[in-house]
């Protein structure tokens, strides 16, 4: 289990007042970039250099109440499954403030070749940091 | 059914070089945006002088290849589900040049009070025009 | 001169219920690339194939109305001078419903070899787009 | 003077693979916003329940160098000038990790009733909080 903080920012909301629903997936693939911190360079330095991602092939998502400006949103992200070449994240999305769950979402992702959009096996490296956050193992907290 | 066509934008792309997996979500609110053109002042007067908006409660999408700067996305909405309160919209997203299909959507909706952020019985007009694309109802089409 | 139209969409809003001054450039960056359109590919295959880009220099922007949900955006471009390497457009934008100037804005921008992000003389093709807009040429209009 | 620090996001990025150039200003608020922290509630409260907002009336930026994903920005933002209902802010932004300037933007607000947007004279906790950070304030600091 992994733990992330970031407010909602004043354009994330939409003309109906509350943080548009595309931007709970921003959301949380920052928190999952947060959770890839512990790779050398980072989630940057595997896209950038190494040209490895982590494209979605699947998402669900729960959304249970709304979100806005002046909100915190409080992330809990957690690894469900490492397969050969995916993995499946999912997130608890709280508001920090009155720790109400605001979203659920699963978030299944297949490591890529980004030179050729290929899947590949999970480099051990990646493998370890994904696993960290499998059922049972301790929570670690950032805010970016 | 109803067919909207929008090109990826320069923007649209995310450091992997693809169509960030949140983007697919906004393209499918425009295509629904559009479907609800028929409305009086389309879907901008129901937000903005009726304050009855459309919040999402389940989204789950399947990405099947990626889009990038120069595609044109072809997405086809259906309404698969019209209840008291809520709406099933489903989307296939195609790339409108190799006719592959690049993403499923299905997206669940209430119709709620925005004043409130209550859900409110889907106004008969709002209705109409749901109903219009449940399964069996003609196709039509708009390029915004 | 060229004229581009654009609706405001749902997401471009902030809290304070308004479009956020940074979709302005997006907006003007829209037209500038329907601009392009002329050229084989048009932008995106200048950008993708060629990996020729025109990134910004400098910006000048005065806001003199607000722009809501629901507006319709009427964007003249123009292109001010033509340089070696640079290229300077000029966008007036108007609400196309009020015809009230909504912001006036000012886009000097330096053709460069994205593979280094070094200046490039324009390529005559370019060039030729570009030029099509100068003072006193005919006006065109797309609506994308 | 005040400096704020926060990374380029995955999204943030181009089809050129840079940050778009609108960002830039996003990044600014983000700062503009966290200079406002010492309001009671912040600059959240200030338009969410006084409905008191900032519009922009003048930006002028001179991009210096490309930022890419996996850079942090580094904004020291100081304000110009304070007059009864506008406000200047000039913002410096750096690659935290070089040291080099990257962009140079200059932003003027009105202070502005949000219900009817009308300019208003500034309220005296925001006027003491700008004021903070004339030429001659001491540096303060803020990661968020």
């Amino acid at each position: 289990m992994f733990v992330y903080e970031r407010p909602v920012r004043f354009e994330d909301v939409d003309a109906a007042g509350i943080v548009f629903f595309s931007r709970f997936l921003s959301y949380c693939h920052e928190a999952m970039e947060a959770l890839c911190a512990p790779l050398e360079g980072g989630y940057a330095a595997l896209i950038m250099d190494r040209r490895i991602g982590m494209p979605a092939v699947r998402v669900e998502a729960d959304f249970e109440k709304p979100l806005r400006f002046g909100d915190v949103v409080r992330i809990t992200v957690g690894v469900e499954h490492v397969g050969n070449t995916s993995c499946t994240f999912r997130y608890e999305m709280a508001n920090a403030t009155t720790g109400a769950v605001v979203a659920r979402i699963r978030h299944v992702v297949v490591l890529s070749d980004l030179r050729v959009l290929q899947k590949i096996a999970i480099p051990a490296d990646v493998r370890a940091a994904l696993e960290a956050h499998l059922p049972g193992a301790p929570e670690s907290t950032s805010k970016l």
